[in-house]
Parts: C-alpha cells; sequence; structure tokens
C-alpha cells in the first residue's frame, strides 16, 4: 500500500474478526514500533503483546471502551518507563497502527480508565505509565478497512476532521 | 513510497538543503497532519505553517537544537489547544513527518526550550501549548534520505534501536 494513502486513509477499526492475526505480520506490527524516533533516541517504551483473549476480556474493564478489548485479537500495551514521554509514545503507536493498516489489520487506540488497576494486573514496576492499548484484528464485515486503490484527495474530502482552512494558520497562531 | 518501508526507514533528518519545499507537497503534509486520529475526535491541535526563514532563525534560540531551525526551509508548530493530549499529538506529527519522508522531505521534532518564549513570539493563547516544531526540508548532501528500493528488513537489521526481544514482552510486564 502506498504510504500517503495508508497514513491519510488510516481509520479506527473497533470491530474485528476473532481470527488470530498471523505471526508475521504481528512482528511487522512490533518492528514499525520499535523502529519510531524518539527524543534524545531514549526509547521510554516496551511492549507487551497480548493474545490470550480470556485476559483481554478481564482487561477490558479497565480502558474506557471495554468493548475493543473484549472483541479483538490482540492487543499491544504501550508501557512508558518514563511517563511524561507521551509525545513519543504517541508517535510509537501511530507508527504501529499504521503499519497495521497497511497489512489490512485494523487497529485503536484505548485509553486506561484505570491504569493503577492496569498496572497491577499486568505487573507494571514503578513509575511508569501506560498511555494507551492498541487493540488489533481483521476487520469485520462492516468496518473500515483499507483500500489500497483508493485516491487520496477522494479519501480526504470525506474525512469528518476540520477543514484545513481552521486548522492551518500562516507565520502565527491566528495567521 | 510503500508504507511499511517508509514507516520503518524513517529517520530525522538535521541537515538541509535550503530550496522552499513545493506547495502541494506542503499541503500533503499537512493533510496528513489533520487526518490524523484523535480521542474522541477532538482534533485538540492547530498547525502554524512558518515558511519565513527570518522569522525561524529568530526563534530558533527558543528549541533545544536552534540549528534545526536555521538550517530548515519550513517548519509546522503543533500548538495543542488542551496541552493534555501530548499523545495524539505524537500521532499528529508522526504523520507529517512520514508523509513528508514519503515525498522525499526530511524532518525533525524539536522541542521547546522556553514554550512561554515561543508562546508569546508566536501569539499562541492561553492555556494553549506547543510540544513540538517540526522542522522540514529537502536532505543536504549526507544527510538520510528515503530509499525507496530498499528492504524492510535490511533497513531494520542497521537501526541503531534496542533489539525487539528486550522491548516485547508477553502478556504480562517482563513476560
Amino acid at each position: 500500500m502506498e504510504a500517503y494513502l495508508a497514513i491519510v486513509s488510516k481509520r479506527e477499526v473497533r470491530d474485528y474478526l476473532p481470527d488470530p492475526i498471523r505471526e508475521e505480520e504481528m512482528n511487522q506490527i512490533l518492528e514499525a514500533g520499535r523502529a519510531s524516533g524518539s527524543s534524545r533516541n531514549r526509547q521510554h517504551w516496551r511492549f507487551i503483546l497480548m493474545r490470550d483473549r480470556k485476559r483481554l476480556r478481564e482487561l477490558s474493564v479497565l480502558v474506557t471502551r471495554p468493548a475493543n478489548l473484549t472483541g479483538c485479537a490482540a492487543a499491544i500495551v504501550v508501557v512508558l518507563t518514563n511517563p511524561r514521554a507521551q509525545f513519543d509514545a504517541g508517535r510509537a503507536a501511530q507508527n504501529m497502527m499504521l503499519a497495521a493498516w497497511s497489512l489490512g489489520i485494523g487497529s485503536c487506540p484505548n485509553t486506561p480508565a484505570d491504569e493503577p488497576g492496569l498496572k497491577t494486573a499486568l505487573r507494571v514496576p514503578g513509575e511508569a505509565g501506560i498511555p494507551t492499548i492498541i487493540s488489533l484484528g481483521y476487520p469485520a464485515p462492516g468496518a473500515p478497512r483499507p483500500r489500497p486503490r483508493a485516491k487520496p484527495e477522494e479519501v480526504l474530502a470525506r474525512i469528518d476532521r476540520l477543514p484545513l482552512k481552521d486548522l492551518v494558520y500562516r507565520e502565527v497562531y491566528g495567521g
């Protein structure tokens, strides 16, 4: 899939087939996270790959949208050993979700509703934080899915976002 | 450029040609930011496009690596109207930097060294924050540049990152 199309067409997917994600594809998604840039290359992140669906159901009550975790095929918990590095966590998560999308795999970031509870359940130590849990799975029928032949300009004309004219200033805020 | 290759091969570029970035490409980069997902689609971001190189030189002393701003062809200041949405800012910044990379344009995130000073200079109001300023430009000779025919596995074998085995746990932290 072409990079620019993948970037502008990526949608959050919340309805998944139960099929497990193929090992090679999961590896590619994790490599995309590993390759991410971070401030001073500190790589303040660790990734917990969860494929045990029973455990995912148990943990689902600890995020803001439990259905994403009860229904997903797998999840990647992003752990920040320095919890202030949220910006870098966003970069790594986006890399993994874009890689997934380009492989035909849907994903969605999930915000902890009970971060201390998640840390205990996942044995995350000390000061570390959990900025997000990425739920993953092949899109269910009706869910958004990548269309490798779509045109970026057509995709962009239809997205539910602020228009560029309200979003971009020139030289100064409001300019 | 293929999406997965773009994601895993993206490097920070800090040495730029002075040539201005073509209008159409700049527009594509900004659209990539606009298309980013955000928590509850709140889009708590605004982008200030800076192309005035004199102004960029003036502002350069307010970021941690002034040379990135003195040398770049343009910059995108990411403003967060809700400064706690750093994770989403990371997603949008990564989208823009990957789009740039796929177009042959180098980029680097720059952390404010004096955020209040930047806010004043850029007339950013109230509680808003500036998580990053993305410097942009065509890579100078010797700087990293996209190689659309590279193989992802060869790129990944050479990057300066923790190995996957030290980065990924199974089911629980440390597992």
